[in-house]
């Protein structure tokens, strides 16, 4: 029997660098996770594959999978639908694999409604000092936008305590591997191997009785 | 403000490897944890060093740490008493070092009712017939006594669900690298870095206030 595979959400306010720790944990990937691709609506850029960085469906496409409940989450970013097709995910961990998802605050917390047993990681910055200056290194240096960004930032990290657990990206390496030392752990809890040991403890002891 | 430590309690049946696992943890030790040393009134053996192995004490000192609520389990095995003393884990918790103690299943269970945010992890046989082979290749061969023994494993197995992980221990650096992961990712849990998140985000906004 195979033991069914964890949801492991990745998710932290804009800036944070979920994307480039995501990549990292891919680049390897000597656990086997599986990847969730996202659905989309927006245009592929130059590089990126179809059913690798993103489904690119049609708006009508997308409509659909919305009315079949088919999405764990989805939203609407300047005129395009991103979205988590449900399908791919059940089946694989099903499987018993886990299936990885890096995603923004807000889709975390409807995917947490959804699925309470998935692993919710959250992906702090060092500091809230080092997070504005991460956004002003992308090129935005507008003082409203970033206080802007600031207040969103502030308010994801209100969101913190609806996670499990919290991993400082202050250097990419550090936490992949933190990341991957939260997904051991919570393969060796208690509940998820107390039923496997039982059955042996069963067999055991019946094979015994039986011989003697 | 330095974080409490956390304790961690490595318990299993006899003759699961709890004592090889942990000189193992402790060979490198690239965690700084620290091993809690029991006090005995057993004789010293060829090559212990006390402090180190055990606090040897006569019996008159051990009836004293029980009487002074001293100790955070103890029992008597042939004659001799074993316990933990209490002093020397709250000192080095105060202090933000991680506390490991290697201990029988009773004894943790006892550890467990006084320190419940302990971290509990059951060291488990690969199997109840490979923990028949390995306590019959220590050198007991009257079936009775196996028998005897494996029906106390199987009671110290059934006290597995009061734990919070579980580790089988195939190989013992992999059991190794497992009871790390479990140690690191346990300081990620949101509940212990909340609070300086918080202090962060308040710092910020009260520096980005006054300067506005």
């Amino acid at each position: 029997m195979e033991a069914r595979g964890l949801l492991i959400v990745l998710s932290g306010p804009s800036g944070v660098g979920k994307g480039t720790v995501r990549s990292a944990i891919f680049e390897n990937n000597p656990f086997n996770y599986v990847y969730s691709v996202s659905a989309t609506t927006r245009k592929k850029r130059e590089g990126e594959v179809d059913g690798k960085d993103y489904h690119f469906v049609s708006r009508e496409e997308f409509e659909q999978l919305i009315q079949e409940d088919a999405l764990l989450e989805y939203a609407e970013y300047v005129g395009n639908y991103y979205g988590t097709p449900i399908a791919k995910i059940e089946e694989n961990l099903a499987a018993g694999k886990d299936v990885f998802l890096e995603i923004e605050v807000q889709g975390a917390m409807k995917v947490k409604q959804k699925m309470p047993e998935g692993i919710f990681i959250f992906l702090a910055p060092p500091s809230l000092q080092e997070l504005e200056s991460r956004i002003t290194g992308r090129g935005t240096d507008d003082a409203s936008i970033i206080y802007e960004r600031m207040q969103m930032a502030r308010e994801e990290i209100d969101l913190m305590q609806h996670y499990d657990y919290v991993v400082v990206n202050d250097k990419v390496k550090h936490a992949v591997a933190k990341i991957n030392a939260i997904i051991m752990s919570e393969h060796l809890r208690v509940e998820r191997v107390v039923d496997q040991l039982k059955l042996d403890i069963h067999n055991y002891f019946q094979k015994v009785g039986n011989e003697s």
